[in-house]
């Protein structure tokens, strides 16, 4: 089968974009996506969004997210940036704001000027046996308008504040993110047993109290250039300790982030907004093997 | 600058094929070439293939192989088997066997059946001061037509032979090779002082006289898929100790390739030829920017 795609990058994190559409892909198998992904036997990317008609009257489109290992996950703040910048530029819809059907959500997504993608991320999730989180048995304390953990590892321990952004998060503050041992003690807090599905560890040091620079290592993939619940957890973490003002500037290794976000103490917690880049790599052409 | 590519890999190490003779391609700076190698933010590639007209006479073609850090090499036996099923493809060329120019050695390579092609790899330097190696202070034994020396390190003593195919070589025969240390003294050998411009660290297992499982650590990469120059060493190596007879499947993580060598014990060595695949991935172009 013949397949035309787009790749893509939302700040250094890499998509197959494919028009599923006016391409038909309901044979594809999880071998053959898996191909698609591989970078030396196949295309290469950290994921595949696959574009589709919508199933509800209220999207535009429905678009699917299949993982490296041919798996479909359901969330990924910079792979929808990647989403709006290709309905797009492939004139598939001349609207500037998309709904669009992702899993069992309604996403709306804004194209802003100068090429960046405003999304709705959701509101956190700060209710610690939602996160998944249990807090027994750490040491705890309370800065500002949160609580931060103790978690102990052999490799030292390290306060974090627990959010979840539809995934868990544990962040912590350093003083200096190019020393800071995130390969070293980042395996070892995605396995901490206060967090019974796992978490995502996030780096962050505070520039000024608009600006921070994060490093993310995320649960089951290790380090990755830039991650978008990771940023949004991050400045939550940073606000809610009374150290971040929105809207902050994140600076990861894949490039930069603009995250907004109002704590309201009156427990409704606002969506938090993410504002980045998606870019356009290249346009190709595969056979795509029977497997 | 617009610019079509073709994405190719032979046994899993992959390159970007471009058609230097149709398209300009005189004002790429290393920075471009490096942005087109990039993984997440270009297109991703081990190396770039550059085919150019020849600048002698009794070249058919020119090739330049530039690495992922934008920087020349000299030669790449997985490579030269994608150049001929580029030209081939494209219909650059009528002919099954093509001579190319490359750095200033000229290739001969022949198209076999299967998408198989064959290289004339040159003959192994087995001369110490050559490779370079410098044996003195290790223990040596003689094995049939070689000697092995041992070469300490923190992680234990490996008996080597060294070969050079134009690249420095230490080969070493393991019981078991998924349960070899590549990874951990792969670097111990790579750096080893009697080696001093470095070496690639080979580790086979012998399956029978004409099979064996490899793996390759390669100087300044780590570990590859696949190292052709590596899989001609290793069966120079076994022939020289008497458990191998031409020819030699060896087996790598990126496919298969076949090893043909005749010892000449008057010190005229002859050359190793490779078979092995190629194949074309996918059609691309791009859009380079100004960098």
């Amino acid at each position: 089968m013949e397949l035309h795609f787009t790749k893509m990058h939302g700040a250094g994190n890499d998509f197959i974009v494919i028009d599923g559409i006016h391409q038909d892909l309901s044979n594809m198998s999880r071998a053959q996506w898996r191909y698609l992904a591989d970078r030396q036997f196949g295309i290469g990317a950290d994921q595949i969004l696959l574009i589709e008609k919508p199933t509800r009257p209220d999207a535009e489109f429905k678009y699917r997210i299949i993982n490296h290992d041919g798996s479909e996950v359901e969330q990924c703040g910079n792979g929808s940036r990647c989403f709006v910048r290709f309905v797009r530029e492939k004139n598939l819809t001349d609207k500037k704001q998309i709904s669009v059907e992702v899993a069992h959500t309604l996403l709306v997504l804004s194209e802003k000027d100068h090429g960046l993608v405003e999304v709705n991320m959701g509101a956190p999730v700060l209710d610690l046996p939602l996160i998944p989180f249990h807090p027994s048995g750490l040491e705890s304390r309370v800065t500002a308008d949160t609580i931060n953990y103790l978690l102990p590892t052999k490799e030292g321990s390290f306060w974090v504040t627990p959010v979840s952004m539809g995934n868990p998060h544990a962040v912590q503050i350093v003083d200096a993110l190019d020393k800071a041992p995130v390969l070293l003690t980042g395996p070892l807090i995605e396995h901490h047993p206060s967090f019974p599905a796992r978490v995502n560890a996030g780096f962050m040091q505070i520039i000024d109290r608009n600006t921070i620079h994060l490093r993310v290592f995320e649960r089951g993939s290790g380090e990755t250039l830039s991650c978008g619940t990771g940023a949004c957890a991050a400045v939550v973490a940073g606000i809610l300790q009374g150290v971040l003002d929105s809207p902050v500037s994140v600076h990861t290794k894949g490039g930069e982030l603009l995250i907004e976000w109002q704590y309201a103490n009156d427990g409704k917690n606002a969506s938090v907004m993410m504002t980045g880049p998606a870019e356009t790599v290249f346009e190709g052409k595969i056979s795509v093997p029977d497997l």
